[in-house]
């Protein structure tokens, strides 16, 4: 495979392949919080963020969410469809917490049902703003069209999820997704689902299971996506 | 008159009348601005702010938007119909200015059309923080239909006040409003509609006629709008 690094994220980087239309993504290490405030390296995260994320995007194909994944190749390294990443970060909740908690002083634990979609300004130096549909037309980050696909996407994954995890005894409280578009305008599933875009709560103690372990010091971050990715049925390499 | 204080804001005061569903508002001469961080008392900001308050909801009525203003009853005070404000601030917006360049790097100036409308949550310990529909459903803080009605009535202001603005050779560049609820369940518009809830800018000069004047130092506060309540056509006290 070429090594030519086309992007490097917080968390991934992206690489061209000799396939055309196909990227390799690589995992790293790196755990941030807090609009990078919060950083270290945490040995073993790029693995089991690839693994977990390879499984789920996997079952999302058998379930008819269409995605960029295509297959995992090493421990920290999958393949997936080159697509160009709308700008709009995809917020589904169950289940109010994080910023929902700090920004309206909705009570932590309050069922959101339906569940709440929000977007946000994919734009670090921002800070990942909040926006409305309006803000979105107003930018022209995505048409009406795609931004109701998207809506409807980010629901099927959550209608999927939200039982699979609770078969491996835990809550799927909120997550955050990216979509991209293939060269033919059509809308993907991209970017990854892992502890560390999930938040996720075990059923009976609560316990954090996701990236809250490093945000607030909580205890051991690959202790607790490792268990994740054992309860979910994956491999352990 | 009674004095019953039933509440006292960062600008007015609201009190009881012996005149069933009818209260008296109060404009002081407080300024403030950042939520409450920078803060001056600007002798005669209570009375124009009174005066243009009274001269553009006066006009509303006749412009047929349902509104809680009754009549003005003093330099500073006027009589309106008893309310239950919705807490949410109707942001329209006609150009880009203020928090919208800040928050998503959208250039000041650029033009939004149409008009861009926003809820803000109305918690001065939250900062007012931006709301969608689904925030305002899930804490149950205004009904569809509400939001609705909310949303055609600000959009209706705007067609009023934006051309009479521009008469007075003023571009009216957003504002700031919040509805009521009558004991009867009716929407009203509310609260006041002057240089402190409106982003104003003179055609020519694109001087600030508003209350920019005191947030960024910009000018004396009570010429610019002892100067545009002239151009309004409004009394000289």
């Amino acid at each position: 495979m070429t090594t030519e690094c086309l992007y490097e994220g917080k968390a991934k980087r992206i690489y061209t392949t000799d396939q055309e239309g196909i990227f390799r993504v690589a995992y790293k290490d790196d755990a941030t919080a807090f609009n990078g405030e919060k950083m270290e390296v945490l040995e073993g995260k790029g693995r089991l963020n690839n693994e977990i994320s390879s499984l789920l995007f996997t079952m999302l194909h058998e379930k008819g969410v269409d995605n960029h994944f295509v297959e995992r190749v090493s421990e920290t390294e999958q393949l997936v469809r080159q697509v160009s990443i709308v700008p709009i970060e995809v917020v589904v909740r169950n289940i109010a917490a994080g910023s929902l908690v700090k920004r309206y002083g909705i009570e932590r634990g309050t069922e959101m049902d339906p569940p709440l979609v929000e977007w946000y300004f994919k734009d670090d130096a921002l800070g990942d703003p909040l926006m409305t549909d309006d803000h979105i037309r107003v930018m022209d980050l995505a048409t009406r069209e795609e931004l109701a696909k998207m809506k409807v996407m980010a629901l099927q994954v959550n209608a999927v999820l939200k039982p699979f995890f609770k078969e491996a005894k835990v809550d799927l409280i909120d997550f955050k997704l990216e979509f991209g578009k293939t060269a033919a305008g059509d809308i993907l599933l991209a970017d990854e689902i892992s502890p560390d875009t999930c938040r996720l709560w075990d059923e009976e103690s609560g316990e954090s299971l996701d990236k809250d372990l490093f945000r607030f010091n909580q205890g051991n971050l690959q202790e607790g996506y490792e268990q994740l990715l054992q309860r979910l049925g994956g491999t352990n390499a």
